[in-house]
């Protein structure tokens, strides 16, 4: 994915029955950093009332010690985001957001996007309802506090039924912990155990850190429960929809090492790499990965192709975001401060460059440049993804549609203008086949295909909320 | 007033008609921070869309010129607050609040107080509304939000007709400024102009600090509403509602260089020491008024009496909010943090300490201690109010009635408990006297006589929402 | 005063024998936060190691409970310092200057100027020295180190011994702290006991704050060493040599409530202000001050004379340092943020407005000019002390003459400059009367008379290291 | 190296004749991260004056566009530097160092570590010098105040003469950049070209980021003067002096994309690989390095052994300073933060560890443990050096030799501690053969033989400024 920056809708945790509940809820947001580095919350609860703190900034940089002291509880959830910058702007839109209503207070965090919550949103309004952020996890709430069913499952159920699209949202009550999974399941979300405690996490790297077990995932369209009388699972939706677990998850998005939709998402890896090369087999000298993200594809592609698997890129992990200005003097600065090749191995090779996908295109088209000016003989480009045409409705934040390069070009006028040697996607068919023979229908491909498994209101304009 | 702390709901500046709107309301939050201490916030309009940014701190940390230069447009609102500490503090609380409603955005600054929003809150909860903050101002904009009116000045109407006590609001659309005033006018609110821009404001001193006239009070009842078409002027209570002002704000709240309630608010203040020297003359050496708020009141007493007037002690400036803890071997160290005296000034000499008023008398107590031990021959405390024997619904936030000394306490109980030489109040009597004859009316004594002009609704706890 | 602003050079303090010695010294520089608000540090030791914290900023935000605590041991000095702004500013200006020597580690904290400081510098630099800060202080360390002798005591007697000019300093090392004063004495140093510990400070309001009790000055010409084997007092000078209280610390500078060269600041000040009276009795209905440097001249002033004492100025308290820029459309901006006139007390009358001093005499100027817009018939100012027409090499930090308006201007043109009905000052023969009959020859008053009484060598120019 | 912190001392650079000489500075400094996360510091000179900014913290953290753009001139040195934490840290160990001294000013930032500097330090005290930092750049700075040669040049020669051990420093004045470096040539120091400009620094990463040339290294020896007449080359040592090129540099400490001592270091990485691999071949499933130092290495040894390269642990790279404390029911938590296993890779396999050196060993058996509960069947560690067992007086800043565990155990006793089924460790023999056989004679191989080329005086406590 080089650097052209694909912004999902964050990472959730959530955690019953430990008193360190808040503690274990940053260890996993701590975790799940890759998933939004905007800002972080946490809200806790002990029975009786929720206590919450968010702000702007990394995981490790909003919370201390003393804010998680105050965080009390053996109830606790969290939330990364990504959102935009500026001082001005809305506060409101970090997560956890906690509300009153007729039952008491409400936190939520959420993860995926909901394309028909403008248009709820809007007759929400003309009835008279008010909405402080631009989120769709507030809209979520209006539809359970205006629901008529009596107990706080079944309101939410009754609210949920009324979305479109991806969400895996955590709820929390003053003695509750629930979870739901929209029904055709786009987003993670999986359940583990520490000890007597239950943690839900997007994905199981959040498990790891605190050396929780992974019990399994919460499934499409299932409510999971937890409180004092145990886990409780509710099936909300309708047995035969059509799954649609998000496939770029398992490309790109999610951590190497969390188990994603019941798959070793490195492993899946793996074999994206091996099936591009058994695509279109080539000669060449080595395989070098985009770091770090496109790593275990090119160690994929290595190993089945018998090339060699080279590190010839270096990654800066430093790089922050509200960063120095270049200067016009200086070529190249915004890739070069992320990346440095390494002439020793790239000298005089016919490289074959691994990237998982491409979005606009400009950056890998500055990484090729400067692999040749390290001194490749041949840059041949292969992307363990097929051509992204498509936007994603689902949660995956691509750029509009003029913007995606795959949109505009074929490939041949994408390998012309990227200015490499050879260019090769993997293709939706390979594609496809790596996923597990037994699961391919239960996947979304749209952002490659088009195909969608649910028909999207989009009458409404999506940035409405943010005139 | 010493430093048992009177916590008031805010002050509240908006401006109209100006290319720096945001930059005057600034400096009119700064002219007002004396109203609230604890956060901060601006909303501005540039016609299309609302800027905010609001946070913990006073005016003067809270903005930079940065921030300042982003609330673009040509209206503005903004607000002081005060709030309870804490990280994990409720930043929902913070002013303005800005939301999307069917009409757009609307934002929303508020002083005062409304017993009866709990008791619409939990109706409204019961119809499914959610409340993300504990202020009376959600209130007011859900209720905006639900009228079935088609213009906003109609909704707005609409809505604060169903509320009681105490608020002085301004609302911000995106191309209108509208300010409102509750029918008892409990809480101050002036109308200025500055060239071709107007400006609304708690206090006239918010006009002074940018160069504006003071035109007159946003009357009673009424609403203001200003945008291109000019200044439009509506008044929404029936005409012969018993007023309401605060006398409180006379007495020790504003500023003493504003004009409140038509008032010089100073004058009021010298009155009041010169009728408490006449309801009880006292032969004495000096007059030493608790810096600064009973400043005038002193002199007042002083110029009535003869007794010279004198600064015996001196108040620090730089004491901040969050401060390090003392240690159990300085004694009297909060109130030394504050006041030193000054003991050439005092020593043997049969000094009249005049202080606005007394809620709980701890401080008081330490100072007339540090007065003796400064050498004080006889220390007379005057009080420039009546004993405060009752709660405020209105917006004043005096202690519960059980820490209120002049609710458990005699005078002379009182006098023992501080251990002075002798005590006198002002009397009620005395108090209406000194506010104009014509307007005795028109004034708030409740929290001195316990008679309300208004029946309150306290069905509900008040700190419901708190838990 | 108003806010042609003086830069002195800093508030010292120090403490031996409590185990609370950094909280107390933080608690004295707090007190004595109006002699510097730009940076404040303290140095402790346990009797081993010295350990030190300074930083930009007001006391109250420097430190906090943590870095108090870090702050270990039974003896602490501290240092409050104005400095220039500007984030490369030379942070190694800030003081406790802490340093290793031959003896081991050394931490001084300086108030005072020392004229020949510079060509004591360039002569060591000469000889091989190095210097980090443009500070006078890091010259006297380096002449101790210097220093041939053999105790500490000494060889801090033969470099105090070197320098001209007006030095109060607190030294630290592991187990002693040594307080010296220059032998005219300049500045301020007061000795105090708080039960078994030795209190060092400025002024004696740093007593105050703690409960300690004022025992004596530090007399000119001596040192006092404090550590386990008690208190040790060396003189060091010549007994018979003139001294020069800087008689500015009465009028302006010390806070009112200190006692300053044995004096009550704050009834010298009273002094001044009748002497002002007493000097051109005039008629007029009230007498206002600049508040709050001027307060009690006017208060003696009134006495004096009969003509009430009114405050007609409000101060605004909530000033903070790096502020937000006006607007050019926004007149008298920079006074307007600090005072507000009260326009009910100033209406129609003839205003007598007292200030301490004068030096560029800009803010005056708009001072005059808002009471006159308030309505003031009349304005006549009177200075509570001579005109300042001479440059301070002693730690007042003037303006350079060019600047200093009664250096350029006869009275007559002033008060034309100024724009008031009549201007006078206190004579300088009058304030000698004031300060005490038996004092009169032991202040300085060369920034009224030009008469220095100690040679200043001037050959080098004082900003040379600043460049 | 996983997490046994080795801190080295600091990263330098170097820019002359850019008029965004700070901001290249500041980029050379981004590039260097790794070798000094504690503090940043930039000084400029536009010719005349030397500006500076240093602080706590990163150095994205510590500079802005603010103050780079403050940091004027066409010269400018800066530095990364480790440091321990605590806010009452030395603040003056921060470098740049700038002096004034009898030539003007001089600013100084040094890599490397002078062990008779405290040595010289005690003397010069003796003499009465004051020390300000515990940093041996300032007995450096002192050392050329002293002197008696006329061109700072000269006063450079004369002063680092006196110096034993590591040092690659630069210098600047207010119109010269000077880069000095021992005559060993322990620590890297490379010269670069931009353009018209001119760069230094300890690594040529540093040249790549910001797209200048790498021209060749400061010799041993040499001193290189840069300014207004061009570039001149100086030789102040001995002909024939032994090098001692630190070995460790290229092993773990120098980034693999830098050019060291003339040599690929990432080229060398692999070759130690191979070589580990060649003197213990062994039968496993798959090689897994500890990420990142030890990548290449494995990359080597999977490359000629033919044992399949993995990525078996995932580094999370958000990883701050000041965390969050572990809890007790937290197994495993620091490595855990760090690293995670990926399971499917490692299950049932037969393990080659590889990591690039050990000290403590402690993150190492917490590594080997995680690996055999993710099911390793086997877990073979092979260390690309040899056995740690000697100090290091020239700039690594290992522990103290009690706590390196090769100093302490036998291989077989190391072997069993860490609980692996076997260990390896590069042979002494192994690792000089891999360096380039004409470059043999030109390393260090100290930490691993004992074997120093130089004659330490260690009469004088390392720590003795320190207390």
């Amino acid at each position: 994915m080089s650097s052209d920056i694909i912004k999902e809708y964050c990472g959730v945790v959530g955690v019953y029955g430990s008193n360190i509940a808040s503690k274990l809820v940053f260890l996993g947001l701590y975790a799940l950093q890759h998933r939004g580095q905007e800002s972080a919350g946490i809200a806790s609860s002990n029975g009786k009332k929720i206590y919450y703190y968010k702000n702007h900034g990394l995981v490790k940089d909003v919370f201390n010690e003393q804010i998680i002291s105050e965080l009390k509880g053996h109830i606790a959830i969290g939330h990364n985001r990504y959102s935009t910058t500026g001082s001005t702007t809305n506060f409101s839109n970090i997560q956890p957001i906690v509300i009153n209503y007729k039952k008491g207070q409400l936190a939520v965090v959420h993860n995926g996007n909901i394309p028909n919550a403008h248009k709820i949103r809007i007759e929400m309004e003309e009835e008279g309802h008010i909405f402080q952020s631009t989120s769709d996890s507030e809209v979520v709430l209006h539809l359970i506090a205006k629901s008529k069913k009596s107990t706080i499952e079944e309101m939410i159920i009754d609210a949920v039924k009324k979305l479109q699209g991806a969400f895996s949202i955590i709820f929390m009550t003053e003695d509750k912990l629930i979870a739901v999974r929209d029904p055709r399941g786009y987003r993670p979300l999986a359940l583990g155990k520490l000890k007597s405690s239950y943690i839900v996490a997007s994905e199981t790297c959040a498990f790891d850190i605190v050396g929780a077990e992974y019990i399994r995932d919460i499934e499409p369209g299932e409510m999971v429960v937890i409180d004092s009388s145990g886990v409780k699972s509710i099936k909300y939706s309708e047995e035969n929809t059509r799954k649609a677990y998000c496939v770029f998850e398992l490309i790109y998005f999610s951590r190497p090492d969390s188990i994603i939709f019941g798959e070793y998402c490195d492993l899946i890896r793996r074999k994206l790499g091996a099936k591009l090369y058994e695509e279109d087999p080539i000669d060449a000298d080595i395989v070098i990965p985009v770091p770090d993200s496109a790593n275990t594809i090119a160690l994929g592609f290595s190993q089945r192709s018998g090339i060699p698997f080279e590190m010839g890129l270096l990654r800066n992990h430093y790089v922050g975001r509200t960063f120095i200005q270049p200067h016009q003097s200086l070529r190249d600065f915004k890739v070069l401060l992320k990346f440095n090749p390494i002439k020793h191995v790239i000298e005089g090779k016919r490289v074959v460059l691994i990237d998982d996908s491409i979005v606009r295109g400009t950056t890998i088209k500055k990484l090729a440049k400067i692999l040749r000016k390290a001194g490749a003989k041949e840059v041949h480009l292969r992307i363990g993804s097929p051509p992204i045409k498509y936007p994603c409705y689902f949660g995956m934040d691509f750029p509009s549609k003029e913007e995606l390069i795959a949109h505009n070009m074929k490939i041949d006028e994408i390998e012309k203008f990227l200015e490499v040697d050879s260019l090769k996607y993997l293709s939706l068919e390979g594609l496809k086949e790596v996923v597990a023979e037994e699961k391919k229908q239960s996947y979304c491909f749209a952002c490659f295909s088009g195909e969608y498994y649910e028909k999207v209101d989009l009458s409404v304009d999506k940035d409405i909320f943010e005139k």
